[in-house]
């Protein structure tokens, strides 16, 4: 329980509508995209740096858990107060600059990620990660958890345009990990890169230097089906092969999605076994070559369809599929255990066999799609969340699945990180070297253990 | 000194071929490209990470340095022995496994870097890492690094393609990064990232698993001349402004190094005040399109000459040119201070005024060329070793060069690392929070100082 003095310090730090204590506000800043609640005893939402260094110097004095929190759209728990303590809420640090000469944004880790993306593509220039949050969820977010997106194969992951980040240590002290506006550094250790990604574990990311590129002239877009997952599988892997050009987005969609989405938005989807989406962009004189390339490779691979868009709006159209996956699995299961697998690409053949099988042993639906260019696919294991014995072999599924995972040389993660969801598999992944390792990591940051305690790691004194 | 019973226990771990003591051995892995000499007690060369393991397990519980080295090429003292003890070469550890299908490639740490590159070539596949040593440095000498190049501005540099690394801890366990053929992964935190760069003071790396590419299909190349060197500088800002493409090299050549190489070559550039070289690569349709666009820049901002290359042969004449600049510039001086220091883009100008600034103040000749397309300047100071007075202006001239560097907003090191020259500069980059959390992180991987000490800090307990 906070003291009443340190309500008022903080109350003092950030300025009183800056702070809540109101139940109803605690209830919004409680849960994210998992659907699991834990409730905070205070909200704050400093607008400098300056505020979440003081409220970090207190919190770390007084032993109080700090989490920091953008828009709580994580799937792994990341910005859940699993100790209670303060939800320290990026939302007001929202400023956005974009330096067109340098081909570099700065962003409040408040702003929304689409809100910066667009600010960059109104001059001409380009960010590409593309979480499929990227409407809501923050830049500070996406920074803490790596986020991905369908780009990834072609343009890489967050981690790749953080140039640098301000940055709050656990113990309060205020740091920018590079120059920013520079595209190259190899003065100390590479803070940036281990900062991105630990799920604020180790400090509060209060503003990041954004790479942008030359924004693609053109894009071209294909929706090519197939009779089995398997062949659609193939083809993803004949498509990379084929050399010249690496596809903007490559995406896979199985047999259950598109029932799913055919029942939501009438597509005439319903009987087909797979599709792939191809999506290929850069200077005008390219696109429509290599869309002729993907087209020839679909064909022959044997795909049942292939519908080339021919504009902008039936590129629309055609994106609509892939993201009314989500929505429509809600009418397939009312609790959906989302995971994020990666295997190598030769691989995603194997894994989606793999996948089948665990279906039919542990009797229950699973419905895979995903960036399969990369071969990070997001396995839907959906089941009833009224029938305990159902979750429980839905359980079982996530289970056997990061084993197959595993097995193929894969990872448990390509973009949702660990979290609380995922901590209980991580030694699957990492051995016992590696996990103390990271622990003497996190103690070398936050002694204390007061930023985002209970993520990632479960030891005593790091974890829960 | 290394007592009997260590110098037993070493020769039975590598086998007695694969160590030696004798005084010409240990001369040759004395030094690096700094020319300053440290001898060690003895070099080691492990054909295995369990071997590297077993060094350092001992080193660790004896207190005894260990030096990671690859070919030896650093500029920055990175490699060297300074406080004697063992060097670990990893020269035998030549591994090259290329996975087309996955696009990886997998090399053991003393890999040559163009060895591996080649490799990958001949199966259609493209590793864009180009420092200029790499003929000779290799791919964990360059990992060490986060070696650059050329390539960096289009392509990035090597921490971009590094998916995972086989490493020892100074502590000697073996750990594995990642899982190394996918291409996306957030469990646990980014210890890829951080081992990258970092010196050879985290870990020995033993094995890296490399991301490539599709081969460009073509490429071609421009150099342009002009009468200053900030007309020079500026339109090489116009070039990446213009949009629609990065080219895939940006370099740039001070008249010095212009004159110099034309003493050498006698390629008719004596009189030119700056040239900048321009390669573009890409599919077949797209790099005329981009080199015209490339050479109506450089008319448009005043170039005196633009030459085109218009096949293999002439390109590799006009690259020949950069090439020439290190051996030409020996000619200037018997002694290169030779710094790399990086501004943002929008900068070079100012940079370039204030180095000729600080010619003028010290009277030193300063010869300048290198990645302008990514803010990377190499910075020659040139000056005659015997002559002491000259050489304290030279290094009088280093710090004024790294004070105007900061202020522009940019970084001491680009490529080079901080090693033992940069160590008594770092803290005018980093602040004294920074660097703490860096001695931390130091302390975290290497209880006891062993692996590669007194290089990045000079603290007492890290550092010399």
């Amino acid at each position: 329980m906070l003291s009443e003095p340190v309500k008022r310090e903080l109350t003092r730090i950030v300025a009183p509508e800056n702070i809540s204590f109101q139940p109803e506000d605690l209830l919004c800043y409680s849960y994210d995209a998992t659907g699991r609640r834990y409730l905070p005893e205070c909200v704050l939402f400093p607008h400098t740096a300056e505020e979440v260094s003081l409220i970090l110097k207190m919190a770390n004095a007084e032993g109080i858990p700090v989490v920091p929190r953008g828009a709580g759209t994580g799937f792994t728990g990341g910005s859940l107060p699993l100790r209670g303590g303060i939800v320290l809420s990026t939302e007001r640090m929202t400023t956005i600059e974009i330096d067109a000469d340098n081909m570099v944004g700065v962003a409040g880790a408040g702003t929304v990620t689409w809100d910066f993306a667009q600010k960059a593509e109104s001059v001409g220039l380009f960010y590409p990660p593309d979480p499929t949050s990227l409407k809501v969820s923050t830049i500070g977010g996406n920074i803490a958890e790596c986020a991905g997106g369908p780009r990834g194969l072609k343009y890489g992951v967050t981690k790749d345009y953080v140039l640098a980040v301000e940055v709050v240590l656990p113990t309060g002290e205020l740091i920018k990990t590079a120059p920013g506006k520079t595209f190259k550094g190899v003065v100390g250790y590479n803070l940036t890169g281990l900062i991105t990604g630990s799920e604020g574990t180790l400090g509060v990311v209060t503003r990041a230097w954004l790479k942008l590129l030359p924004l693609p002239e053109e894009k071209r877009l294909l929706v090519a089906t197939f009779d089995t997952l398997e062949r659609a599988g193939k083809t993803v892997i004949e498509i990379i092969k084929a050399g010249g050009f690496l596809p903007s987005a490559l995406e896979l969609i199985d047999g259950v999605c598109l029932k799913a989405v055919d029942e939501y938005a009438k597509m005439g989807l319903g009987g087909v076994g797979a599709a792939i989406i191809v999506e290929v962009d850069g200077r005008r004189e390219v696109v429509d070559i290599d869309m002729e390339e993907a087209r020839d490779i679909c064909h022959r691979m044997g795909a049942s369809s292939v519908d080339v868009a021919k504009d902008e709006k039936r590129m629309k159209e055609l994106w609509s599929l892939r993201r009314a996956i989500s929505p429509a699995l809600k009418r397939v299961g009312s609790l959906k255990l989302n995971e994020d697998v990666v295997v190598p690409r030769t691989e995603i053949v194997e894994l989606i066999r793999g996948v089948e099988g665990i279906s039919r042993k542990r009797d229950v639906t699973i419905a895979s799609f995903g960036h399969a260019g990369d071969g990070n696919i997001h396995v839907n294991i959906m089941v009833n969340k009224d029938d305990p014995e159902e979750v429980e072999r839905g359980e079982a599924s996530v289970g056997d699945l990061f084993e197959l995972t595993l097995r193929l040389g894969g990872t448990i993660s390509g973009e949702h990180g660990v979290g609380i969801t995922k901590s209980d598999y991580i030694g699957m992944e990492l051995n016992r070297d590696t996990l103390e390792l990271m622990m003497r990591l996190k103690r070398a940051f936050d002694p204390n253990n007061i930023l985002n305690p209970g993520k990632i790691f479960k030891e005593e004194g790091v974890g829960v």
